[in-house]
């Protein structure tokens, strides 16, 4: 929502639902499908292309993983819903890269769709990419829309001899999934975290009118991140909270550490946004007071010497009757006078503090 | 509420309930009455006079569709209640052009009620129009304010040859115009953001007097659009929770998803409004950082200047006895006395960062 | 609360419950009692002494009305409660104008207080009337502080020749007065808006110092009317939940109703706040704006001149070597060097957006 | 919590729960102890020394109620809490005098904590006592911190002939004593009230320097208050819920009535909060449009006299060939362009809405 | 979080759950293991190196008590996660200084974190410490980041002669730490709050451009503190409302008495946060009020000094033609002109209220 492109489509309103459009960025290359098959045993791992994909046999015992990369090929997409009976809702729901993250229980398999935001981008342009996730009994979907393989480190543990890993069905599959992504965000935190560093140190040092803009992105950067990540916590409340067969029970516990990362990555956003404020108000009350400083400056000199310039015109004017210009020690006396004048005055600002 | 006319008329505050008063601005149209009956094989559409409205028979396996365009007519409102046997206070509510949106279960009918706004009436005056619709087992009652055909991309999804839609009951139809007008909210929060884009990109670009009103004007309408919006939440989790054999279980995925787009209409809502809210903040802080500038520039001129003319004035006097007039030094000295303070006092305007 | 006149009494703490004692303004007149008894057919309205009031007779199909403007007759009060056999602690309240809003099922009857606001007073010193209610199974007892008779439309339609509402019990009765007072709001909250629109009117067109305390007016008094309105909310909402045979479940829809409207108000006061708070931020922006504007037309006079006028005290100056003085050329060259310096200045000032 | 003297006492974190220890100020008076017995028919009251204190006998259907004045003797509390039974937290929440306010079911005997503030001491250092509550079956003890006899009125109930409270047990005791403690809070709220009024009154005539601290106070004062009444809410509601046989369901309605009284003392602290909230706003605005009347003021004479002063320093300039200085008209010409540029100035600052 | 080093590891997204890795500052002491052993009748204490731990034999009527100093030894928890069968994800959250305070129930024990924070550190650099804490059924396993023996005072009593702490079990000794910790904080606040009675105090005789910074920090401190303490609320609450034999119902009010205490903290840091921003609004009133009188001061002298400065230069001018020149009594007048003008205004400002 926050990183819509004006050049976006949107879903013509009052279409049919389920209508597989695609919703985003438009993009050219070729979407790819990579498939990993596991058991305990062994796996597999190996590109398809679209007239592959099959429903894995159930009770083979083995995981069945298939990986698009690219959700902007519509038929793609269509002819996997057909292949694994998806309902249209879903796929319409992949296709549309402005989805919210969420959770859904379609009976015979579950639905997921998760933000994930790219770490170096949450200072300038945020990007986010969707990744969708359709966990079945016997297999796992997913979709993201870039090329960019997310996934690396889980299939390198899958890819480990005698891991563990490979003796789960899908659902642990999803669990790893879920948890780097998640994880990830706490990179993004980082990110916003070491700029606010970088903010105090230099606002410390020296007021420059760099700071506010600064201070305003890392605040709006929060609350296109809040808006971002809010949904994430009820994908895993609800997960927990379902009564299915397909997320084994005893994977709870996995599903609840994850519940605490996410409250965690919750409150660090808060922190951050509580802590930009703070900042901004001490900003603020710096300039303000350099201001002060400024305007006190002035005041001094102008109240010191606007009566002294009023005595200098007095004894510049031109009347013939003024006995004083006359007289020898009207010069240093009136000298002498100026000089009181402004102790006098210099004494009253430092007794009212203003100096 | 937001969009009271002066001269609208309030119901009487006392008089009895189900009195059938039209509360709203006054039309002199005649209202118009579309029927629309169709099956999975056959469909037929046309205009009816008010005396042909009947109450379809049950059992016929007909959806029929009654579209009234114009509220105002209390004599049809009531005509059509007596017809269909719906109760006072829902006639009322059809009449009444300041309901809130909701949702109520009367048994033998569910009856909702929302609100449309003109999208590009939103940066104006807003605009917006009740629709009523009340569902019954085998036939479904719409009612607009006004003669634009809304829900024309229906009739014609109606209207495509074997049209799933046409073998769901009024139910499904009642979902497809929810849907509709959900929807219709996406265009008018993007006329928001495509305003709030421009206005950024304006300040960035330079200060202007205008900022403040437009800025004020699009939070304005922000909390208006809130103020029209929250209440389509409850119409759908209340339908959601409810018992009813009217609105078949097999659609609630669908409204699940009208649901979603309802939850993400509302975080726009909120975001805008806190956009808008950053943006002040940035706007005010860029005036009072010129208005600093415009101060300090005041001050360094003023206090270079005025103690060198303080000096100027001192030479100015006319003392008889002032013996440096005389001597032959005196005015280029002075001028590099002057030189010399101006220089001291840049020099520490721009130690202390002023400069 | 809000109303609190100092020279009010206060029931002295460590009483017992159930004292009777008037709290509020200390009244003189009489108490009136006006009682209308009515059935489908027949319907009589007429006024009582104290002394002739009576438990009326159950069974008879017939409703009693005793209406009692002057709740401070505390021996009128205590007699009541002795004939209708009502605890001690209503009695109170209905004594008590300073009551808040509720609603208590006592089981034989059903004790309502609801509270008034003089449309009029809104915009001035707040007026408020509590109007206590208590619901039997064939009677229905209502008092009030003042005179006016508030209640004059519901009786004109209980005169009304075949009024469905005299076939209904006292419950029906109990709801037409909570209805009339409920919309008695919404011409409370019409005239705070258009206040409002008054004064954003005027704000359009001038800045004025009396738009700030107009605005804080209407802003106290919208806090008053939340303090005093937002108990109403459970007022309904609990006779909603509870099980009684008092209120018929036949009128819940009725209630509903009420419910919605009260909804309506409470969203149109938070509205009436917001607005205020927008127009004053809208109205501390165009004071800042304007005084800014001063500032500045300052600082350019000053800094214009400033420089010119120091010029020219050079050439006051008296000493006797300033071969300047003697030249021909000098007077027109400064001239010139001081149009050139003001309107380099202008030019800066143009530059740098000042101007 | 909000009245920590520095010379407090705090306990010692780690040491053994219900180790019996004084915290709070440290008191040197001898603890006294009060006995009132009574039935229907009887009542004694004596004063007693510690060694007399005995469980009274069940089942003699006399209400025994032991009120001790002062908590700092920890023997005494000690053997208090042996004779009653009493748990070791019960006993150290007693001589906690820095407790908060709660309730709690033991079982065999209810426990209550309440704060009564010093309704005089609200404006200067808030002054809170602490009252605990034991209720046994038929018995029930008090305990405060000072030697003020604020439970007066209830003693005088009491001796009242005929007195129903002395056919009912401890429990209706208590009530009398909770529903004192709570009327107590109104008191103070009303000193708050009445500083307010008197802050407004002095608002409207005049801006003072001594404004500000005064409404800071007030709203410090009821920062204080709320923190300290908020508690109570629980007290009732948790009582309410409770099934206990210590508490006869016949006084549930007299505990809703206390609970009544809570909740508009809750409302008032609130509105008290707020209104002080819109009080500062309109100190501060009224200040700022002085400051701005000042600045004002300052730029109108600057700008008009600046321009002034260097024309008259231009004619002051002693250059040899200024053929102006011998002609016989220029000193009024002057004089009268001088006259004019004022008069346009005025006119363009009248223009402008600066006047 | 709030501690977070820069040079801290994270652990890697995307590893196996239960992969135990110490995330926190690098030390490099080695970790100490003290345990406890006691019954009613018995105790021993003594240091073991880490080959030594072993499961305890239940039903030995013994409670062992081991406490690990040092949780950064990864190969440590390893093998007393083995010995003890703990769950992996526990094991890492011991390693994990960054993880919250949290209670979960893995059925054969109970896990604990809770966050001390040292009370010294509140000021400057908030220093935080986790302890975890494992509860068996006949041992306790506790494990803390430094060297410091927080939990000295529970020994002291648990060696104490006929300790009642000795008759109970691990459960008992699991309250017994977490009182003591949450205790811990009341010291943390009380800090808070002398330093906030310190800046009041001095706010009151001096405003000082160091208060701002120094409440700015107490305000930032208080946050840090909140998102510290608030997971604290939780840990009670789930171990009161879990059914578990872990954990005897006879300890429930002792739970409830640490609830109480937590209550009593979350509602200190309110209040402090609360405190602070009113003496923020406090400074900055009076800082503007301080500036206010600079800029009067300004004004005042200026107003004064700049039309008598005018009438000074008129009489300055050169010109031939002025007959005031001559005339014997100018002087004088002139001089008397200039203190009426000086005087008038003066009586202006004060009718003003500006003196």
């Amino acid at each position: 929502m926050t990183t819509k492109k004006k050049d976006r489509k949107r879903k013509k309103a009052g279409s049919a639902p389920g209508t597989l459009q695609h919703v985003g960025e438009k993009r050219n290359e070729v979407a790819r499908i990579i498939v990993t098959e596991y058991n305990a045993d062994e796996l597999s791992e190996r590109e398809l292309h679209s007239g592959q994909i099959v429903m894995p046999p159930a009770d083979s015992g083995t995981v069945t993983w298939y990986h698009i990369y690219g959700v902007h090929d519509e038929t793609l997409i269509g002819q996997i819903g057909q292949i694994f009976n998806i309902h249209g809702l879903v796929l319409e729901d992949i296709l549309d890269t402005m989805s919210r993250s969420k959770y859904e229980n379609y009976g015979s398999y579950l639905f997921f769709i998760l933000k994930m935001v790219q770490p170096d981008s949450i200072l300038s342009h945020v990007q986010t990419e969707n990744i969708s996730i359709i966990v079945g009994p016997h297999y796992l979907l997913s979709f993201q829309e870039g090329e960019h393989d997310i996934f690396q480190p889980i299939r390198e543990r899958l890819n480990a001899k005698k891991s563990t890993m490979r003796t789960f069905g899908p659902d642990y599959l999803a669990y790893t999934l879920l948890d780097l992504i998640i994880d990830h965000y706490l990179t993004v935190i980082d990110r916003l975290d070491e700029r606010i560093d970088e903010i105090d140190e230099q606002l410390l040092m020296e007021v420059t009118p760099q700071t506010l803009p600064a201070l305003y992105q890392v605040k709006k950067r929060a609350m296109v991140l809040q808006n971002i990540f809010s949904p994430h916590k009820n994908v895993i409340t609800e997960l927990l909270r379902d009564e299915t067969d397909l997320f084994s029970k005893q994977f709870e516990l996995y599903l609840r550490d994850v519940n605490d990362h996410i409250n965690q990555i919750n409150e660090s956003i808060i922190h951050v946004r509580e802590t930009v404020m703070v900042m901004l108000d001490i900003y603020l009350s710096l300039v303000s007071n350099k201001m002060n400083n400024v305007m006190k400056f002035l005041t001094i000199i102008a109240t010191i010497f606007i009566p002294l310039t009023f005595l200098a015109g007095i004894y510049g004017m031109n009347f013939k009757y003024m006995p004083e210009l006359d007289w020898p020690w009207s010069y240093p006396l009136l000298l002498l006078v100026m000089v009181t004048t402004a102790l006098v005055m210099l004494a009253y600002f430092r007794r009212k503090g203003w100096l």
